[in-house]
């Protein structure tokens, strides 16, 4: 796949995907969610890269879903209008493409780094929200501002939004529909750093080479989904049980022999496990569900 | 409902309910929660209220509920004792009052603002958790004393606390049992912001106007559910599946159409869709749960 | 039971658990784990006991599972592993004893102080977050460091973790494999509070005392139980069902009496229900799931 409205690169590690419509100020259209979700799926693939940074092109992150044709931006496509004038909800051409990348993060193997370089609004703001770690410029402004456009918010940030800053913080970001700056941003714990534009990237890098340097690629893989799919767990107990399974299955890994003589003589570990081949058996441990 | 607890006043669009027991402390009766529970029902039902206040008269909030009858107080009503001793748990009568006015908060449709006057223990407490914003004077001060009772939390508590605040803090203060003030408050996130007790209701109606002055009513009513009862998805999936019917029967509104018109043009909004009428087919997308 | 890995103590209502490995920075075994189940059974038993401390010897916390045996730590027994070489992921001695340890805190009836007296690293990090209350000296340093080892996370840290300090902390924090300060855990909310280590007992007395001198036994160990369990709980009215329960059954104790009582005669209240006796009859209201 030729990418129009992103770029794609992969240095010591790292992936850097940057949104890059800068005239437009990066915004939103179906051509970048099918890229962006096909830039995923190569960095699950490629076992040579261990994180991956989002940023985007120019002053800007992403402004928004592209309204560029108007009041029309939104109007379902014929297809989804049923012969009695009702809509067809769960047609898969239904499906929101915002959720569409958002699902695709976080169903991701490695670790995402969201560098909010500019305004993020709307879409813009929400597909940074299943990204594992946010970080902005200090001129940075984000805005949930769908109650402002008679619309409502998507890319499954009502599930998203509460569990990253709270349910109160969600509830009047998104009730007021107001945009805010890059320090009301931090304090409510939405990006956990703030930088002048010319160290964000840096910044976001030094983070991806904390874990690129020092981890195991299938240790974080499943990390990962541990702790995202917990969310969805009501006990305790079900973690315990996919614990004892990734303790069991990697404790005779070649890593984790690895690992411990590192730790032990105090020298760096150098891991062989990789993500395309040596996941363990009882992964994934569950049942991805469909769109209805 | 003629009111005898409570005062109901709507003005340019905000709702403001002001317990009004002032010699009580407002002290919560049942009769109290009857008349809170109608004047929901009002806030939902008159498209004229985008957004409701709840505040005390007096110097309190709410001291909790009226212990004027002494140890009597939680004294099981007969109907609720069956014939051999044991308690007739299910029974609708058995239903804890607080609570019965926590839910009804927790499926409103028009956002609800607490301005915490002055103090707000116990129910005067709880019940401010299922509000979307609190914020508080910073001569409040603020407890859930039940342990200090010899009761347990109510308004189900148990359930929204640790959703506002973190389970360690929720943790902290049921087990103490503490009185805390206006600072420990703030600092845990249980109100946004403090404010002199003559500025409070200003603030408040500030952030009511915010809400009013700028946002769709049914993308409001809508967001408000979709943040609420996503906190029991178990999965994004499921939060997309609602996300999708949201954008697409809303983006064939009048309210996306005037929206975008209005954001491309630079002015502001004029939202005509009602939340008595102009709610969407799917809407309620859950069913829900009886007592038992 | 003789302990050879800990210390219990039991003084004016507070037991102190005391890891007690100091010539090994109270490494975790698996002898350690079975006596920290047996100090919690007696903990739980103890009508004396109202709430626990759980602290280092000497200048660690617990420096994580003792490696003692090098990279044969985590590989597994014999008969863990299938005739066709697979492993037997359900039988009960293929669980994490970190995970053992976790859930039997879970479901205490007392309250639980973590006392972060040095480092506390991998189970020792991750054994403190099904408590109730976690401070700090701030000498601590904390790691969860499965990612640099080639593990995995463990004692269902990945269910409790983002719910102590929200999902995209605990994400950084496991995906780096970091190893930080004090400040770093405060300012997350892992800790509640640093102090200087010579105090710092002192301080988690001081919070233990809070508890013991003003609440009833009963009316704490059903409100530690309704908040952890209500996490799991996906709609308010679940909560609200145990409420009524609660309040209906209490309202009917001593407790209650005593507990109005002494708040309108603004003297200290003694109550008298204990936790091995007069639980309610509902309790517990729940099916605890088994390991499979």
């Amino acid at each position: 796949m030729t990418y129009e409205t992103i770029r794609y690169d992969v240095e010591e590690g790292i992936a850097t995907v940057t949104l890059d419509r800068p005239d437009r100020l990066n915004a939103f259209t179906n051509g970048m969610m099918e890229e962006l979700i096909d830039a995923l799926n190569r960095i699950d693939a490629d076992d040579n890269v261990r994180v991956a940074i989002f940023t985007g092109a120019g002053r800007a992150f992403c402004a928004g879903a592209d309204l560029s044709d108007g009041p029309e931006t939104f109007v379902p496509k014929d297809d989804l209008v049923n012969a009695d004038g009702s809509l067809n909800y769960s047609s898969d051409a239904a499906r929101d493409s915002g959720g569409r990348v958002a699902l695709r993060i976080f169903r991701c193997l490695k670790p995402i780094i969201g560098a909010i370089n500019g305004p993020a609004v709307g879409i813009g703001a929400t597909m940074t929200l299943p990204m594992d770690i946010r970080l902005a410029s200090d001129s940075a402004r984000i805005g949930f501002v769908f109650a402002r456009r008679g619309i409502v918010s998507e890319a499954a940030s009502a599930w998203f939004l509460p569990r990253v800053v709270g349910v109160s913080q969600a509830l009047e970001w998104c009730t007021t529909g107001r945009v805010f700056d890059a320090n009301e941003a931090r304090a409510a714990g939405l990006v956990r750093s703030l930088h002048a534009p010319d160290d964000l990237l840096t910044a976001a890098q030094a983070l991806a080479r904390e874990i690129a340097d020092n981890t195991a690629p299938v240790s974080v893989a499943l990390m990962r989904q541990m702790i995202w799919r917990g969310l969805g767990m009501s006990n305790p107990m079900e973690a315990h049980r996919i614990d004892s399974r990734g303790i069991l299955s990697r404790g005779q890994s070649r890593d984790v022999a690895e690992g411990l003589s590192a730790f032990l003589e105090k020298r760096p570990a150098r891991f062989v496990d990789k993500v395309s081949t040596d996941m363990p058996d009882y992964f994934p441990w569950w049942d991805e569900p469909a769109y209805k």
